[in-house]
């Protein structure tokens, strides 16, 4: 267990020192270090040492500016500076939260990013402003849509968060796939075989291995083959790709840049790097504040308090397991894979920055 | 086959004869006939005897006026006035095209309303404004979320209508779960087996009956069982929920009213009726209107040229089945199942409207 201010107090020393502005290095510490808190390490601090070298090869601007490129009363189009994610995209959710204090709503679409870490903490971020919160993002093409066998998007998840008053908020955060790639890789390290209705081969056919990705297969939808409803889960990943970069003018499907410096720059590009799209709805454009987050409370109540199937322990809230582990984790501290401390002291090393003094 | 518009024109007068206003009668008639031009029959004509029923027994209100309670300049909450679905819902979601045009976008909550046919059609309105359109509805529980035995959601739509330049539109369309309840009566009439990971009994154990749900089972959220991501679709459907019906003051999860006759009045209400919700994106609060469709362009022709699994013909856009139907139903005359057609004989005599002259 390391403890959760030393691990963040690193990560931000380690962006100041490549030469990030104090203000971006601290909240790219945050977003960073929101993930492994949250129990979910794929999009946490893990991440360091792919950004870094993004950053070496000169393909991540560490000092980046954002740009607004166009706007109304409640939309806006923000150039992320080819900066890090996790450093614009918590700006333009700013922007989307500030246009809804002005108009009700605030919609944000944002080009030229990289990856940005979990989506669940811009969502998060329109919470305390009594704001239900929207994010979504495209990521590298891994998801074959239905009747494919070409990878024309990303998990491109969803994420929403939606306040409530004595109950803790409603918090969605999910891949428009069945599976994470992160939970291939872990199976395929522990020699286990994939269920079927995560992944297909290079021809379309159901696979169990769970390593098919490196022999040309690819993730399916969310619901898994055809008769599943997997063209639903196809459906929601378009749709998560259209607005995060075709309204914002990045690269959309195919044209997603990689978020790893070990796989080349593509060669051809239709928009400016990645692209996310952010939301935040003024609950109190809708209902009296009080009056939206109590029966809000009694919605999770009603669901909360629901039977469960013999053997479940409870019926979960969207939320629930993240809070769980936050709480746990920011007490006890945060569990990470001995791979990556050792990234982690290797990057001390290389950055000349005391990690665990 | 039946003719298009005179199926249409007999339903018009129907409405008319119980008193709907005359705009009502034909927008209403146009969007039940827009479900089976759409090769959606469950949506279609097929209802209009459970409206006439929930009509007949004073549980709708045929001249419904609607009522704007509360709003800013993006959002707006709407009481449908215990009306028609299908006669309420367009008017709500002309308010949030109206608003997308003062200030880039529109998001409109409505109340007090009933089953209001199929989603896309309020979606596909925002097309011909050049915006985006956004359509969700909560609907009577049929689903349990993971890891319950209760049924505590609708299979709550959500449906996408996204602008082209010389492609039609990318029109998603889809129910938050594997299989509508339709196909599963379908199923059980023809004697076949439903596959697993569609529903389960009583007692959430994992069943092939199609008839389960008279016997306590429920319909599964989209993903199927949790291992392959129904904790996806409970988020989905609970989305739908909570943007229907918490932001707007109708009835929320197992207290949405049946939209049926045969089933009484639930003795308990948190709300009004039975809630939607609508959205209307301007594509020009993002990008130029030509950048953003030609884009579009580009982006349902990467898809469409995608490679096909062997024995597959073509990769399909979200919208091509649902138009090639239209194309062809438009032209050579809707086929309707004998059971509608007996129905829709029997209304004409009750109402003395004459059907098929």
């Amino acid at each position: 267990m390391y403890k959760y201010e030393l691990i963040n107090d690193f990560v931000k020393q380690v962006f100041i020192k490549i030469g990030c502005y104090e203000e971006d290095a601290e909240k790219g510490a945050e977003i960073l270090l929101a993930a492994d808190l949250r129990g979910i390490p794929s999009h946490g601090v893990l991440r360091l040492k792919d950004y870094l070298n993004l950053w070496e090869n000169n393909r991540i601007n560490s000092k980046a500016n954002i740009e607004v490129e166009h706007e109304t009363p409640s939309t806006a189009v923000v150039n992320g500076g080819n900066g890090f994610g996790i450093m614009v995209a918590p700006k333009a959710m700013s922007i989307a939260i500030e246009k809804a204090r002005n108009v009700g709503t605030g919609w944000v679409s944002m080009n030229n990013s990289n990856h940005f870490g979990i989506a669940g903490y811009y969502s998060m971020m329109a919470l305390k402003n009594d704001m239900i919160g929207i994010t979504m993002t495209n990521a590298n093409p891994l998801v074959a849509p239905t009747f494919s066998i070409d990878r024309l998007l990303g998990t491109n998840p969803i994420a929403v968060a939606i306040p409530a008053l004595k109950q803790p908020p409603f918090i969605a955060d999910f891949a428009t796939t069945p599976i994470a790639r992160g939970k291939l890789d872990v199976m395929h390290r522990n020699g286990k075989e994939a269920p079927l209705g995560f992944v297909q081969d290079k021809l379309g056919n159901p696979s169990n291995n769970p390593n098919i990705l490196t022999e040309g297969g690819a993730i399916l939808p969310l619901g898994g083959d055809n008769e599943h409803g997997s063209h639903k889960g196809y459906c929601l990943g378009s749709i998560v790709d259209i607005f995060s970069a075709v309204l914002s003018g990045a690269n959309f499907g195919p044209f997603v840049p990689p978020s790893v410096a070990y796989l080349p720059v593509l060669s051809n590009s239709v928009g400016k790097g990645t692209g996310h799209f952010f939301g935040a709805i003024r609950v109190d454009a809708f209902q009296p504040s009080d009056v939206f987050k109590k029966q809000m409370d009694k919605w999770i109540e009603t669901f909360r308090n629901a039977t469960p199937i013999e053997g479940q322990s409870k019926v979960l809230i969207p939320g629930d397991p993240e809070r769980e582990k936050e709480t746990i984790y920011k007490k006890e501290g945060i569990p990470l894979l001995e791979s990556v401390v050792n990234e982690l002291k290797s990057i001390s090393k290389k950055y000349d920055i005391p990690f665990l003094r």
